[in-house]
């Protein structure tokens, strides 16, 4: 099923609130009210350059959504674009909407002059990992946090 | 021996540039003249709020830095602090400055707001984590890069 | 589909040879002649203590085999169990049968009075591990090789 | 200081067991005294074909020990050897016998007939791990264990 993948909007709010909460689920996570608006207004905003989000919808349904933002890098001039938040509902797991949206993330990353892009995610994401390894390379790094 | 720990200032010009080479060579990298001028004026601007580095002296020699850099964070209001680079001149190894220099940002990164702290390192950074272990917490993250 | 787990014989020789070589594609491997039938010999061998297969059927067709072995360990007075090779023909992947073949060895190796049986595979086997850590527990154990 | 390495004999039995379990130590372990009996037993019975152990002796004083011992493999027609336990006192540390002790396996696997040796350690065994990249391969085998 062919998806459309467009910048988030205000109208988006209660659909990307439900793909974002699906998502922090799978990191078993949940996060205070404030943050989602203060995350909503940040992605939707077009003052802010360094925040933004992508929707995807499927037959007029919202189906999955990506986050990233960019930030400096001390080896770069130019900045970088962390992918941070990836999601897609599990209805349509499988249908290449997970790779369709990095794949649009690194379109915009090289629109914006910053083409590198990368992400995190747990060592144990075995199904993230089997789509990660085709579009993107493993390094060495692990993350370390105070 | 005791270390003196301050922000980056424009003399230091050439002992940033020795100490970060050093460290860029330990990951076998070598960089443009251009990165080492953008960066270092990054470093040193005091209305670049997101980009900041430390540089140690010992016995008033410059022995280590650091460079740490804050970006924004879909899942917190505030940003977070990304320690990129840590260096600490071979000959003064195991004097605790490393310990010291990350200590340094945990500091910073508190009196802005931000106590996230995060870095990266190779899975084989045999020594780095026998350190990073004692002052922060191994994630099961690992980083994909385009 | 309900499936038949059962030792290896003489008469398995063929779809032995047919389940193994699948597996051994998995790891990109082929293996000379002499050592296929070395390893069924002693697979076989009621008199071979120490190296033991069995093979799974399904509907009267084999679709599965495992192989262990058992060998000393200087930690324990009894031996170790060393579940060695796994393999499910992709056709009936996701029936359970692995998960069967694995729970086989534990009740051989139970039966055997050797009940710690353990196994490796590569860190990028997502769709194994799946299995696997429902079934056992991921030691920080990796393996170096003269 | 040069090392003397020689297979165990019945009077290192109170050696033996002052450096196992500093051994034993390092992984937070203890151990019955009926493993220590029969592993002990079976490491200098010239009888046993499967099971050995080395002792260090450097000016007169035992310093290390090294137990390794021979499996079947299923996909070689000669056996597999397997360096269980390392074990290097710490006052004697960097002095190259770690290094030694392995080599000494090398020695005795390649006269067995056995060329392929392997070990496992956990990953976050740094120091260990900085000789074992320099003495052997890093395979991205992973162990799990029932």
């Amino acid at each position: 099923m062919s998806a459309t993948i467009r910048p988030l909007r205000r109208a988006d709010r209660d659909a990307w609130a439900r793909l974002w909460t699906g998502y922090l689920d799978f990191y078993e996570t949940s996060l205070p009210q404030d943050v989602y608006e203060a995350t909503f207004s940040r992605l939707i905003d077009p003052d802010m350059a360094d925040m933004h989000g992508l929707i995807a919808e499927q037959a007029g349904r919202p189906t999955g959504l990506v986050h990233y933002l960019y930030h400096r890098h001390c080896w770069r001039v130019e900045d970088v674009c962390y992918l941070q938040d990836l999601f897609v509902d599990p209805e349509v797991r499988g249908s290449g909407l997970g790779r369709a949206l990095i794949e649009a993330v690194y379109k915009a990353a090289d629109d914006h002059g910053t083409p590198s892009v990368y992400w995190m995610t747990q060592e144990f994401n075995y199904r993230g990992r089997i789509l990660y390894d085709q579009v993107a390379t493993r390094t060495p790094f692990i993350k370390y946090q105070r």
